[in-house]
């Protein structure tokens, strides 16, 4: 398979340059990318040092260039870096001059994505978020479950704790979860202590041979992990989501990024941040 | 101030597009940007009713277009929303074309980002890197040190928890955090219990302006939550990290992304997503 280097520059995290480089690699199947995320790029010196690393890749492989995504608040360390003799691709600045012309504005090219108070701000609620859903998880406390934005009900490990937690720390959001245990599921009716919440549940499912999988790495010749139990128990919830109008997501395949923000749409929940 | 209504669309989650958006628009200051995510826009239909409120915000403020960024694999809804009145910015196929020349390749305008086989590695290594560091949460077990990429310390509610999270969820790192209680700042030596695992330490520092705010929302008017103690412990804690050679973080003015990126690269931890 074909080999071709690919690098992430930013003077900052690099996580937007890396998400967005992932997208369009993605198009591109049969080819083995290799990857390496160079963050906080920030002065001539480290621009240059860069620029020479993907230079002496581009010279061991003359028969494919180097693909460089970057994004840098200073155009002088953009002009470094497209001399490196790399396909360079860059992600702000394409964006940046139509809508400078469009708003007539000059930018910053300041470092940084946000402004301090906003900052503090999604601070806080992320804080509160994360601790309000640390200690709402897995049915340990119900006690503040008028405060949650949404409560993800579904039997042990179909996900819920990580869908949780990128709800609160992506999207702010308060997400508490509840674990369908076997008392649970003797019937399909609610159990007594959601009744009163209805309105914020929000079920998941998994498929049974991939929940067998992910409980025989737990806990190995279980009946917990067996795949009998797994149906039943994957059945059961489906039927109680089913007769109590409750929506559902199947995480089987997919990640967790896309379950939160399909819930989050799904829901219809607040956007915090 | 001026007011821009901006557009984030996506066939899929939209995080990629809203993180490059933010990115872009962070550039102009003193324009009030009132911004909206429409995610999973991945049917004709829905690409349709998208193009339609934007079209009417178009024409109720004539006097600025509406600013849409967007990506999409399905060309064809591409030209729906351009069609819109707005200033379109397509984030996907502005890089997706000079990379397909480069590499001699068709994209296959596919949705979705990753591979299942790697989806579902990336995915088990999230879920172990998560109940690892939920179970190495403030210091509550730290009988599996050893397997840590890295023990974040500081004093209480200097945000080691949602860094900790962060680490897991986004590089699925094994992030353990330890709080340095009073029992652990009577001096300026390492707390005993932590001097087998001292390569493995990072700190977190924070100004004791912020922290006496972050502490008087969670116990108003408590002795914990008072200046002076926060600058006590903040100061000795610093003099614990100098003196251990421990490296450390101010967290007061950067978001949780960036504390989590900055210490990937700081600590050289591997990158396992």
């Amino acid at each position: 398979m074909l080999t071709h280097y690919v690098y992430y520059l930013s003077d900052s995290t690099g996580i937007t340059v890396e998400s967005l480089g992932r997208s369009v690699l993605a198009q591109f199947s049969g080819i083995n990318f290799l990857e390496k995320t160079m963050s906080f790029v920030d002065s001539k010196k480290r621009a240059i040092a860069a620029a020479e690393e993907i230079s002496a890749s581009a010279k061991a492989h003359p028969e494919r260039r180097p693909i460089v995504f970057y994004t840098f608040a200073d155009e002088s360390f953009a002009s470094i870096i497209e001399q490196s003799g790399a396909l360079t691709m860059d992600c702000l600045d394409t964006f940046i001059r139509p809508l400078a012309k469009e708003l007539g504005r000059e930018p910053s090219h300041a470092t940084g994505t946000r402004l301090d108070e906003k900052r503090a701000r999604d601070y806080q609620r992320r804080i509160d978020a994360l601790n309000y859903t640390m200690n709402h998880d897995d049915g340990i406390s119900m006690h503040r479950y008028a405060e949650a934005d949404i409560i993800l009900i579904g039997v042990s490990r179909s996900g819920k704790t990580p869908t949780s937690l990128y709800l609160a720390l992506h999207y702010g959001v308060f997400a508490a979860n509840y674990p369908l245990v076997d008392e649970d599921l003797t019937n399909t009716r609610l159990p007594e202590k959601l009744t009163a919440y209805s309105d914020k549940l929000y079920g998941l499912t998994i498929a049974p041979q991939r929940l067998t999988q992910i409980r025989g790495e737990r806990r190995p010749n279980s009946r917990y992990a067996e795949l009998d139990k797994c149906r039943q128990e994957v059945g059961t919830a489906l039927r109680l989501f089913d007769e109590n109008n409750i929506r559902y997501l199947d995480v089987t395949r997919q990640s967790v990024e896309e379950l939160a923000s399909k819930i989050l749409y799904d829901a219809k929940l607040p956007r915090y941040l």
